[in-house]
């Protein structure tokens, strides 16, 4: 039976979801107070999951402070404090929804990992509302 | 592959558990503290989560404002701020176990969900005691 | 410069807010969801704080495990898995919202402390609803 | 003795921080990735607290449910999924630090709240850094 | 459908990550300050749950009190306020990283439960750093 | 009013309580299993406060990131990841209780800040045992 580790690293940024291909009104509708057009903020919570066997000469599935530094360098460098919307090339087209973003980062990640350890990505995006990607 | 989306509410209610068809000394063994006649209570924590795959118009599986408001009027409205045993149709023969209000609280928000929706729920009794349905 | 040291425990009470003075109207008027007849409950998160000067020979203001022992003698085995209205004299008459319960808990735990020590109440009634006695 | 009591609110917003006096230098010097020109964003914490005397009648020092109100009405209408600088006329010249925000909404609840009420505002900008004021 | 429960207890016990077999340089550099062979220190939150059909009569999968009395009586005796590395004959020869002390838990109450209950473990090392066994 | 502006930061160490003035049985009754020779380890949560008036060209009572900075050069650089007995001379001959390390950290801080700032430490052992100092 296998292990999952998991790391939690946090990073704070602005974004507005809306659809460019619909009229302000549809866009009111739907997204509400979201689609302000000067944007709103949150600190989202991420937590990485690595699944694998432990190496039986450390006790490691993965090394957390490696996994940290990665998930530093490949997703907090270009999402902390940035505006998701106008810094990030990923939501030039893609409303950036957690759904989304959860999406994006596994898909950053996933290239970064051992292709025998399996990958998923929580992000909290209000203490109350989280996604999960993949969900099983 | 798909995305889990989850929503969490609050709500206080009392509750008393006991099985009627035991003697008073069989339920004081078995439930302890939690059979007191006059009842006790909880701050219960509900988590909503459902899997399904994102919309791509709006990027959404679906609008956790719209599982809010469904939960506050599905569930909350019945439950917050009640007795579970007195006020609550559910309850009148089925011990208020944390298993049994999230199974109850699943039937509930199943039929209210889109049939390519997957539903799960985790219920906090306590910091330290939960449940969740279904298990997997 | 004196040392704060604090202990937090756990209860969890049924209760009904209401003033047995006044109809029914006004009761449901003032406490709305809170005066259902029928109780509903709470876990209420208690942390006692007392100040004092740190004893040399040991470094503690206070062993928190007698604190611990303590609050759970004098206080939870009293209001833990109980209904406050119905089964605890200091709310015969006394309405048990959070303020009243914790005066009620700083005066039982008063005569239980030594003299020079400063005693401190937070009760946490929900997650985002508490208060303080004395106040500062 | 008085009593304390607390109301905790949540607000997810867009800020920058910046001295419009100064160079874009001065200002990454200073501020560093929080002067973003694009914006980043929180989720803020609030806790509201109101000290007083309990009304003998109904055992509270304030309903908190009016406190929530009171909030919600006077602050979050205002701050809630908003870009502080832009949509907020509090932060056209005062730069949205916590410190200032605090400041900005303890001055707008003061006036809301009888004379005869203390107040005091704790502030989370994330969960590692949170100002209070005043503070003492 | 089954139903999981779970039930949340703490340990505090000093542990240190080095592999015998290697070299103080080698252990410096895959355990960094892990490896301080005066120790270090962790308050590890123990998730521990089980999964299983609730009984009809009771309305349990398992009463989370047996468990959590199951959980300090096997586990928490003999690791709670200890130093892993000496005081436990499970880490004489095992580096207690997270993961091996997940699985060595899952193999102490594997034993004491019912065959037809599931049994899942989630330990947090720190705030920000957990394991869970089995993966899924 | 000035304002109180706070830090979180976190350390994980190894330490033992006891008296070496005094047998080891007055040390085991007195300490308990916090005696146990091998050591036992926490994760300890620091909340720095600093309070003072914030300064009207930034906005800041102090900049937190320079007093992450500073905590974790003069407090975390010799405490995380550490024997406190073994590794700090702080505790050779002081017994490393809450309040010993709260009030050593402030000593360490102290001297660090402007003399018109004013410090507090709040640190938690556990998530349920915590200290302040100064008290008020």
């Amino acid at each position: 039976m296998k292990v999952a580790v998991s790391r939690e690293e946090n990073f704070n940024a602005a974004h507005r979801l809306f659809n460019p291909a619909w009229t302000d009104e549809k866009n009111d509708a739907v997204f509400g107070k979201c689609n302000n057009p000067n944007f709103h903020g949150h600190n989202y919570r991420l937590i990485v999951t690595v699944v694998g066997d432990p190496d039986p000469s450390t006790g490691y599935v993965m090394d957390l402070k490696t996994l940290s530094e990665l998930i530093n360098d490949k997703v907090l460098r270009q999402f902390d404090h940035k505006n998701l919307n106008l810094d990030s090339p990923h939501f030039r087209r893609l409303n950036p929804t957690a759904e989304n973003i959860a999406v994006v980062i596994w898909n950053i990640l996933r290239k970064e990992l051992d292709i025998h350890l399996e990958l998923k990505i929580k992000l909290y995006e209000t203490e109350r509302n989280f996604v999960e990607y993949p969900a099983h």
